[in-house]
């Protein structure tokens, strides 16, 4: 591929990651996508075909950046939740891309599910080993981790609006906040032995 | 209002409904309502406003007839968290709609609000009776409850691929997972007197 088109594709990728981070899948608009790229709408359907499969390329890139940047040690649920909530305050376009994925195109991705895959069996090993509570399944452990650390994100705006007066003030505050609430999810009961 | 009027009014909230639940505010199209409520898209306008206005009716609606079908004793987030479930079970669209609002129209509904400022207020005063852990705020663990009832449904579908492998099986099992979990977090530390 001659240099120009790699750039002309780094260009339209960065304006596909914002343009469906904004307005999601249906709300996207492919000539916005273009003129915000430089580029023309027919480069678009030639690097990436459909509005559908951009979307897709842009989801799968994005979910593997995040997972690839996460540590998961020994199944650690909470430190992986701290680590999972730095790298969303960095990137916050990745979680509404996530959610717009979740709601607008209802399909897996094979290699987050390999990384999923590769968490989950970490969660059975520590279970196992009983440094996590055993009798909540592993996957429904790992989807309330990530719903946890994305709580106040995905808290209705009517929720949201009372924050600042009984919720956590800062980012440091909501970040431990997320931590406590992993470590007290994932213990186990003080009764088994 | 004339009945008849009245009778359009409702056909056209039920659709409306539909709409905005499967394709949310951006792919929601007026003219499919008006179609699917055999009513004319003018009748829309007449009676509701805008797309947007529209939207925040059936959002508003939804979220205020949830809230309400829910009951909060003495702040008991375990066995919220289990009604929640249950009638999220029963209206799935609800589910949609709270986080189309989410992604698509960042406002607080002023009847949500204070349906949650009372839930809230159960917390603290739960916490300071020593019946909830208290390093968390009561808002903060407000969001985590609803985050962790919608976790699976909010999970991507490259984990959801995994829940028959590594997960809950049945909508019991789920429904015990999302109950023990809420319970381990609300949990006061073993520590603490």
């Amino acid at each position: 591929m001659p240099p120009d088109a790699t750039e002309t594709k780094k260009r339209l990728m960065r304006a596909a990651v914002d343009e469906f981070a904004r307005y999601g899948l249906a709300g996207a608009r492919i000539d916005r996508i273009a003129e915000n790229a430089a580029a023309n709408k027919r480069s678009i359907y030639m690097h990436f075909g459909t509005k559908e499969e951009l979307f897709d390329k842009v989801v799968a890139d994005s979910m593997v950046m995040l997972a690839d940047s996460i540590s998961f040690d020994r199944g650690d649920l909470a430190g992986y939740a701290g680590d999972m909530f730095d790298r969303l305050e960095r990137w916050p376009h990745i979680r509404r891309l996530y959610y717009w994925a979740n709601l607008e195109r209802e399909r897996p991705i094979d290699a987050e599910t390999a990384q999923y895959r590769q968490r989950v069996t970490a969660i059975q090993a520590a279970q196992t080993a009983g440094r996590i509570r055993d009798d909540i399944p592993a996957a429904d452990l790992m989807a309330m981790v990530i719903a946890i650390v994305n709580s106040w994100d995905t808290a209705a705006w009517s929720l949201q609006a009372l924050r600042s007066e009984f919720g956590s003030r800062s980012r440091g505050g909501r970040r431990a906040a997320v931590v406590a609430a992993v470590a007290g999810l994932a213990q186990p009961p003080a009764h088994t032995t």
